[in-house]
């Protein structure tokens, strides 16, 4: 069990070993605060309390790109997938987090992935929470006696999630008559399950296209550009290649659906001196290296 | 072409005189505002000083169901279908337009379909414009010398549309850092491609599974969930009944994927003193009317 100590995670804690009987609590300590270091103590104890059969404070160095929250995201992951022990680590996502997740989404607009929010399960991380309010969790403290610890930063303005979670989604609830937060995570649900089918189409795509490390025109060619995108996407993946954004994803495919004899793709940093080139020759797509400095030298 | 005179479809009346030619203007006389008459002429004019080689008037009586947007909407729509004399009709929707009717489709939550906007093609209608920011076609009157009509309807903040352009994505734009009308404009076309993948192997399941009146489980079960429920919908709107939740959808599909002997699911309003079911009888799905009187009256 991931525990902050808010109201969510020891809600879900309480629930857990009522549920599950045995459960090992894991209490990131983000550094971030004065005093986090007690505030994670202080939950462990109360892990102890509710009858987990161990607690661990867990110190991370919150460093990287993109930001304090992001670093914040990939220090606690990394740390709680390092600490789990091969075991499924539940985490206390609540219904308005994945609204939050889908509106943060909507501004990245690489498509559907981008606002398909969290998943309930995701090996090895469990939300069973996901179709649950936070007020409902909130309201399980109260009846346990719990009183959970209220994260400054759930109030500091200067975090996109807080400014979503205390002015857009109020101002989008109160001109939309309600609703908005159960939409979003509804929506959130069905994209998840498209998405799942579509890929799994594309997987098959990308197996009958690839010849070697090239990747058959004419075979993708026959598809849906929906799959087919799709199929490119995950071939580029699988190579290594990342991070793409829609704009280079688009070029890409345009390489197979309106080709026209343009030249490659450029897919984004590669070595020094070096670009990482989409290309298509004789019917053939095929990722590799073109040095961006004059010939000859 | 559609023309109300506003800044998007004078844009898009000019474009379309000066690369397509004969170009004839109808111009929707809503009769909701004083005066709705004389600027109605006015546009109409307009369109013929542009080049159109007619323009007319349709006045229009808004009534309906679903408040003045809506009604509104289809009563235009009504209008101009029926004076379109089987040529397509172009209408003037920006980029802007598209990202209100995504905002607005979340907050119905009824899945990917009620986010997907609107289509560039969808016979009749024609938006070449959907990729145009609102701004381009301001500046664009601007250029050819036009002053465009500016509708008080834009600026009253007891329309939901309203709100959401001057207030819900400003704000969204603000705190997500800008580019939130183009990510959601994105979100739509990929949403629409999508869509239009899982519709066409949805049809062939719904056309795999139809015995007769009835929809066969079995066939329906082997198929990912994501396409079923498009199947089972599309079924149910093949048999006139539409206008579904997601609730009622997802009830009619837990039919064949949570089978444990439940009993019918209601699909809405009937004749007087019967209601619509939907009911699962040996593993086929069949529609029929339930009296909802007391048995023996």
């Amino acid at each position: 069990m991931a525990l902050s100590g808010g109201a969510d995670s020891l809600a879900l804690t309480a629930a857990a070993v009522a549920e599950v009987g045995e459960v090992h609590a894991l209490v990131v300590d983000h550094r971030l605060q004065d005093g986090s270091g007690e505030v994670a103590e202080r939950a462990a104890d109360r892990a102890r309390l509710l009858g987990c059969a161990s607690a661990r404070v867990l110190a991370v160095e919150v460093t990287g790109p993109g930001g304090v929250e992001a670093a914040a995201r990939a220090a606690r992951y990394e740390a709680l997938r390092e600490a789990r022990a091969d075991r499924p680590v539940l985490l206390g996502h609540t219904l308005d987090d994945q609204a939050e997740t889908v509106l943060l989404g909507l501004a990245r607009g690489s498509g559907p992935r981008s606002i398909a929010g969290m998943r309930q399960w995701d090996d090895p991380w469990a939300r069973p929470l996901l179709a649950v309010r936070r007020s409902t969790t909130e309201r399980a403290c109260g009846e346990l006696g719990l009183q959970p610890w209220i994260d400054p930063h759930n109030a500091d303005p200067g975090f996109t999630r807080v400014r979503l979670r205390t002015e857009a989604l109020p101002l989008l609830e109160q001109i939309l008559g309600g609703g908005v937060a159960r939409a979003l995570a509804r929506t959130a649900t069905h994209l998840q399950e498209d998405g799942e089918f579509l890929d799994a189409v594309a997987t098959e795509l990308r197996h009958a296209a690839t010849v070697g490390d090239e990747l058959d025109t004419g075979i993708l060619g026959a598809a849906h550009p929906a799959v087919r995108r799709r199929a490119v996407r995950e071939w580029l993946l699988v190579r290594g290649v990342g991070g793409l954004t829609d704009v280079q994803l688009r070029a890409a495919d345009d390489l197979v659906g309106r080709w026209r004899g343009q030249g490659g793709v450029a897919l984004g940093g590669g070595r020094a001196g070096s670009r990482l080139v989409l290309t298509r020759r004789h019917g053939r797509l095929s990722v590799g290296f073109v040095t961006s400095e004059p010939a000859g030298r």
